[in-house]
């Protein structure tokens, strides 16, 4: 089985789950509140469809862990559910937070509606998550859903963890490479580990089977975020079709940034002297390569990369849905540079 | 027992167990962002203090009501805490949704962090509240620490629904006093019936028991609120002290208020008019007075006071607990209006 075929008929029921979990706020009163949950997951409004739907990535992680540990995909439905309503909190609260006016191509929810409604909506993606993961209790015992629970719970203080470090280094001047990889370990990484730990506790995996998945997650996490930096600033994008949305425009303090500031050099010396204008995108990107930011960059993603695929081949997925695994995990990181 | 007796000892071990629970994020790298929510607490910062800190009325609900379950205090204490950081959650993210710049006489949260930094302080301490009930694991069974964990998840989206509600009112013209009681029930009385349902589950109270306690907690806060509402517009200090914070001003659409409203009359004239300034507050206070809102409003409070009394009865409250529970009923509901 391909990723595609798996994906053709683990997302509708991923779609199910989740409209399943959003209609606890369908009620004839709060009938708008509802509307504004269902705009964000892409089903409704202006510009529904799968391509605001987002990719869908977590939910099928945590599903296809649970079918390579030879157990039935759907005993971990409503965790996958769950962890995608975790990330679509963040996501609205981060769009308020960032002042972002776009998300997957569409007006984000505060834009129409209001930060105070922006913000009650995220809280409320938050809550139907910790309702989602307790839908387990049907399918298994009770000690397996409350450690389900501290899972996903220890995941989302990650997340606000790595929220505080993300916004708090935006005023700091002296960061090191250090402080990425706490920002990063609590934000990107967390979430993913946690689909791989949910995954494989309930695909009923064995203990070590579930540490391999964790490290697993936790590695492509980290590699998909410094490939994420990496194409922020020499990606075919970033450099030539929108140097506005280069990640040196955005000041964005990126693993090869602080690779950079950490040389203190020419690219240090002009990135302290104030904000960087798309002109100068493509030279300063240049310049930093130069400074081996770029070539630090690729081997960090790399050897994330080879860390996760490792610890893939230590959780020794079973039949197509680990095929599918090995095939996510080399879609989500080879992307071109 | 008195309450006062009673809160002596109790009062203190709420105080431990939210910084134990709220420790969680007392690292080196997190540290300041573990103050934004000691500093909320009322545990530090400028104004650190009792005042600073509220009555903590939700914990001592859960405790008193475990103990009066003829059961050790003790078994709902984490669950207390859980209750206390989600009334807090609520209160940090309502603070930044009214643009509100005081609490407890101190600068809220986003007044002195931000507020993205506001957000996510409001975000954490509703994770803790997750993480909170699930140390109710050592002490009871799974299957009851599952059902207060559900308890606690389905007031939490009440509180989102009422939230909702209450801000889109804000720009509703027709509201009826239908209304007004699905917006209080999803706020105050939601979480005020969860402190007594979680306080007879936890302390072993029968169903019937459980459900008298839920109804207790229930028309408590409808109740309250009512009472609230009264003092906003004809308390001694909406009239002759602080004018300028009378309801009226606010152009809160409380119970009265929508009671004029619905009259058609003089009141509701004047109130379509636009802003009312504090020299109108005492004027318009008593021609609202006069269509017989204040009459209505007060023997509604003392509809949901009596039904709040009888739940309380059928409860048969137990011991120095149950003599506490009464003691707070009649403390919260006759204040002077």
């Amino acid at each position: 089985m391909s990723l595609k075929e798996a994906s053709a008929y683990l997302l509708p029921a991923i779609e199910t789950e989740l409209q399943r979990q959003i209609a606890r706020l369908d009620e004839p009163r709060t009938r708008p509140f509802h509307e504004m949950l269902t705009y964000h997951m892409g089903w409704t409004g202006e510009g529904a469809g799968p391509e605001a739907r987002g990719k869908r990535i977590r939910p099928l992680l945590v599903l296809l862990t649970c079918a390579a540990c030879d157990s039935d995909w759907r005993a971990s439905l409503p965790a996958a559910a769950a962890i995608e309503l975790v990330h679509n909190f963040s996501l609205v609260h981060d769009d308020i937070q960032d002042n972002s006016e776009k998300r997957r191509g569409r007006e984000t929810v505060w834009v129409k509606w209001g930060k105070p409604q922006g913000i009650n909506v995220g809280d409320a993606l938050f809550v139907l998550s910790t309702q989602a993961i307790l839908d387990l209790v049907p399918i298994h015992p009770v000690e397996i859903v409350i450690r389900a629970a501290g899972i996903l719970h220890n995941t989302c203080l990650d997340l606000t963890r790595g929220q505080y470090l993300d916004m708090s280094y935006e005023t700091r001047s002296v960061l090191t490479t250090d402080d990425y990889w706490s920002m990063v370990g609590g934000k990107t990484a967390a979430l993913l580990a946690s689909c791989c730990a949910l995954g494989s506790l309930l695909g009923d995996g064995d203990e070590s089977t579930q540490k391999a998945y964790l490290d697993f997650g936790h590695y492509l996490g980290l590699a998909f975020q410094v490939q994420d930096d990496l194409l922020g600033i020499w990606g075919d994008s970033a450099v030539t079709g929108k140097s506005s949305e280069s990640d040196l425009v955005s000041r964005k303090k990126s693993l090869p940034v602080l690779y950079g500031l950490g040389k203190n050099g020419p690219f240090a010396k002009r990135w302290s002297e104030g904000p960087v204008s798309p002109k100068e995108v493509s030279d300063l990107a240049e310049q930093l390569a130069s400074e081996g930011a770029r070539l630090y960059t690729q081997e960090t993603s790399d050897q994330m990369s080879d860390l996760a695929l490792q610890s893939l081949r230590m959780a020794d997925p079973k039949g197509q849905a680990g095929d599918a695994l090995f095939e996510l995990i080399n879609k989500l990181l080879i992307r071109e540079a």
